[in-house]
């Protein structure tokens, strides 16, 4: 019932780590010199599951929705992100060890101090009462609020215990610098957003105008986190998957928002949290018309999410959507929802659904001078009076000499009522002064020719808002761990992953039943075929025995297992087919295993239809 | 016949460029911002087209193979790069314009000067014989030879012909500095290779300790390039496909290299470079029989790199395999063979195919002091001596406090050799001083016991050599961008792109013949099958005439359009389906074309076959 306090599960994760160790996942990176923390390297498992997790978004999302995915560049120049407010406010508050230097995160160490209070059993209770209060406001926590809290509960370093620092800000962008001059400073991005924003005018040049439209893109990010410890939940250089939904902010629904309409998420809203309410289950349509969500594309993507995520192996029980309190809101954001997955490190932030509203394309719009929107049409034409400022070149030119070409552009970009009060202070003393970049300029008259004039406009400019899925693929591929990792009844040794087909590294294996020569071209053939078919696969010709060489593909998550056995040399060829949830079997023709492997794996048809189509195999039952 | 210095042909670049950038194929980054030299943004038909080409590399060489493919961190700690000899040698010469600071590479700006030089009419003929000789070796000269040869020839800043300054050493790498202390510093990596080689022992072991194998890896890597003018070329961060072939140095054969010897391939070698001999055309079987290719998996992987080019889009007449002259090299290759694609800017690096020798894993090895290598059987079993030098911790503890952990590790690692002097010395004076990071201890007879034995070894560790194919995504994109930007016959107005279906960035457009509503369903029906079959494909419902509609998809590569016309209202529906490079149509019944258009796509049927099972459309011939 009450989702959000319920104790953490007695799940076993370094027997998991161990699996995803061993079979080579995922390892901390540069082992042999030690490791660096927040860097992972993902190994062939892994990096196969990445990809056809990646995929399966691309399918998913870009493809269903015809959405113009961009690949842009990681390198970013200050100008940029100083625009975008992460140069600004992309920080957190670190404080350190007043002897070692070490740094730790202020917000993490008050919340694990807090937590290692209310389990000690020698606390009163009315101090307990008193955390418990304070633990739920840490998110919001100003740099003040930190340092204050840090004092009243004497907090010192959780590795030493030495005396602490005040809360420092600390951005969390890796700087660098561009080209050999060093004058250009630049960032790696700390998200791929930005890179979706700056290219918005091509983007919507691509639509032919229309709006709306999504940017995406898949790529990395990265962020300098201070002291980054929970595996890969917490990393230094992390992949990303976000869509920028651009769209009329006076027309937030969405056409296809019926075949979502249905779905019953867990909703955990603002309201609910503050008052310490359970989340709840919700029919997205009623979730909008009751206003819990602010409108149908938001609940659109958020309902696509859902569908995605459990596609994927994320267990539907153990997902949920967190709204974000008014206090936590990054910077650009004015209404967001977290998809979270329950892992034993408690419930995780997977995916992000904010509406950005218009805040990233104004401050670039503003940072940059160009227009950053997009036209509707007016209900009916509307008259308006446009003033125009026209330079005269040849005047300005010979008055400021190198400066002209900077006062042209000036006065060409002035606002009406800025000319009209330059016409005004013509009229008062024929001249006036401007400045542009701290220099100043007398202005006369003869400058500039105002041209006044009626337009009749058919349409209106306005900027775009954005509601923006992003999603951590590094959260969800650990969410995914978390959540399929399994242990065969009756033997806690059999530990295996119960991957879905669509993201299993490795789509089928390929077994002779022992090291008897004649398997040998079989096994040859099936693995060259199922090349052609694109079915990624492994052989293991090893000597174990075939029970064995089972339990091996089980932990790696192999979904369909082909034994070439005895049975295989007489014509009619055929071997087994195993399925790994099940464990069952059947027999199938040898030509016709490469097609319903991949059929199988690509979601075309069902271990069910399988097996009715093909008879059951029951001999080596002992082996399986 | 003299390829290499065949005149540059009269390739309109401009025009393309013009079809790439109106398209959004890609485009210069943060350009509202002013734009950053080196860095570019793919848009929707550059990224489709980057991501398609990535997966035709890796069913081609990782599924094919059963490579191991990895994806490691980008940002990489100083120490392994330092190993690698990437921090000390990964670096270009440049000068400054000694007035305005601006940075110019020296080897760059040498050449220009001379082509600049043999283009004058006016230069003497002695004078450009000289110059000729020069060229060819400016790849290898060192700071002195480029300072001496700046100064003869009076070289200028090529922008404002101001004065320069001596050649300066730039290191290419980007640096950032790991973690919120500032003192781990780090760099972006500058190729993907680094990542596999630190992960080797954990590749082996997943291959269960089995030698050959390959790591692979598909990631981006950054080059702070000193003036970054070719376009795609030569670009400041850029994406890598990189294979890491593992083999034993005395075991360079390959099994598969029969299903490439009689492939032909033109082959530059040093030697025809050095004595200004023309390429040639060799059988790879031969070229590797004759010695000019060193061995078989070079040559097979110089094959299959060919079979993959030709397969994406490469013309094959402007494709060769040049050979690196020793002093071009890069530190880390004892032979290299460069994919070299002729384009407008020249022939250009595509693919390096290098030897690396052990060169990475033994400086990694000596780094750490962690072993990176493989084991091969002995013909027959060998007996050794074995020295072991075990320390006695209790005394150590006691003698050295703090630093007995580090004392005991270092005398646990002691060679035979050294274990024996150290008996020596204490059979001579009792003790000895040994130094460990620069810090002395005295070692007496009692801190260690010396055991000794006879082993029986039936394998030898050694050093696997490295033999590496590595891909420059966005030099082949761009190679293939040039060779097939193509006009139509007697209509210099209709450019457009003749990319293979498999990397195109839509494999269909769907094209009502006109506004007529009774379309409406059928474009509708039509698209949600083709996603139903992960068939990418675009629907233009505009007002063009068809014409004109096709025109604007063979601007963006399209390979096969469907028409809805009148014809599709009736029963049975059927609609056209028309062919960018032959033009041809044949009517197909509607039901049949999202798996038709699939197959045709990926290759698993082709247009002849379609065209004699289907009807040819000739009615529209006007309007194609």
């Amino acid at each position: 019932k009450e989702l959000a306090l319920a104790p953490k599960d007695d799940f076993d994760r370094s027997k998991m780590e161990d699996l995803l160790k061993q079979r080579f996942f995922y390892d901390q990176s540069f082992a042999i010199y030690g490791g660096v923390n927040g860097l992972y390297d993902f190994g062939p498992m892994g990096c196969a599951m990445k990809a056809n997790l990646l995929q399966a978004w691309r399918n998913f999302f870009i493809l269903e929705e015809q959405m113009l995915e961009v690949d842009t560049a990681m390198l970013t120049p200050e100008q940029v992100l100083k625009a975008s407010g992460h140069v600004e406010r992309f920080q957190d508050y670190m404080v350190k060890d007043l002897k070692t230097g070490e740094c730790f995160r202020a917000d993490h160490l008050i919340e694990a101090t807090f937590e290692k209070m209310l389990a000690d059993k020698k606390a009163k209770s009315d101090k307990k009462d008193e955390i418990r209060k304070i633990l739920p406001l840490i998110d919001g926590m100003s740099k003040d609020d930190m340092g204050e809290t840090l004092k009243k509960y004497n907090m010192k370093s959780p590795v030493t215990n030495n005396d602490i620092s005040e809360p420092i800000e600390f951005n969390l962008m890796f700087a660098t610098s561009i080209g050999p001059t060093g004058q250009l400073k630049g960032f790696l991005r700390p998200e791929t957003a930005q890179g979706i924003f700056v290219n918005f005018k091509r983007l919507l040049e691509f639509n032919q105008g229309k709006l709306p439209f999504a940017g995406a893109q898949i790529g990395n990010a990265f962020r300098n986190e201070i002291s980054p410890r929970s595996g890969l939940i917490r990393v230094r250089e992390f992949t990303m998957a976000e869509i920028e939904h651009f769209c009329d902010p006076e027309k937030k629904d969405h056409p296809k928002f019926s075949s979502v309409a249905d779905l019953e998420l867990t909703l955990y809203s603002g309201c609910n949290q503050m008052e310490g309410k359970a989340p709840e289950k919700w029919k997205l349509g009623e979730a909008v018309k009751q206003n819990l969500i602010a409108n149908e594309t938001l609940g659109y993507f958020m309902g696509r999410i859902y569908m995605f995520m459990t596609r994927v192996g994320v267990d539907p029980k153990r997902l949920r959507f967190r709204q974000h309190l008014s206090n936590e809101m990054a910077h650009y954001a004015c209404d967001c929802w977290d998809a979270e997955c329950k892992t034993s490190y408690g419930w995780i932030e997977c995916v992000g659904c904010a509406d950005r509203s218009c805040y990233d394309l104004s401050q670039h719009s503003k940072a940059t001078n160009v227009k950053l929107v997009a036209e509707r049409k007016l209900p009916e034409p509307v008259t308006v009076d446009v003033v125009e400022c026209l330079p005269q070149k040849s005047v300005l030119g010979k008055a400021f000499k190198q400066d002209a070409k900077a006062v042209t552009e000036h006065l060409a970009k002035l606002e009406a009522n800025v000319v009209t009060q330059l016409e005004q202070a013509f009229n008062d003393k024929g001249e006036t002064e401007i400045a542009i970049d701290g220099k100043n300029f007398t202005i006369k008259k003869e400058m500039i020719q105002v041209k006044r004039q009626q337009k009749t406009m058919h349409v209106e400019e306005y900027v775009p808002s954005v509601i923006e899925p992003s999603f951590g693929v590094g959260r969800i591929m650990y969410a995914i761990f978390e959540h399929n990792f399994k242990v065969r009844e009756g033997d806690e040794q059999r530990t295996y992953l119960s991957l879905p087909p669509v993201i299993a590294p490795y789509k089928c294996s390929v077994l002779p039943l022992s090291q008897n020569a004649e398997f040998v071209p079989f096994v040859k053939q099936l693995s060259a075929d199922l090349t052609r078919c694109d079915v990624s696969h492994k052989v293991d010709d090893s000597s174990g025995s075939i029970g064995r060489r089972y339990a091996r593909t089980d932990q790696i998550a192999i979904p369909y297992g082909i034994t070439i056995d005895f049975d295989s040399l007489n014509t009619p060829h055929s071997a087994t087919l195993r399925e790994r949830e099940t464990l069952k079997q059947i027999r199938v023709p040898v030509d016709e295993l490469p097609a319903l492997v991949r059929d199988l794996a690509q979601g075309r048809t069902t271990w069910d239809e399988a097996l009715e189509k093909y008879p059951l195999f029951v001999q080596q039952e002992a082996s399986k």
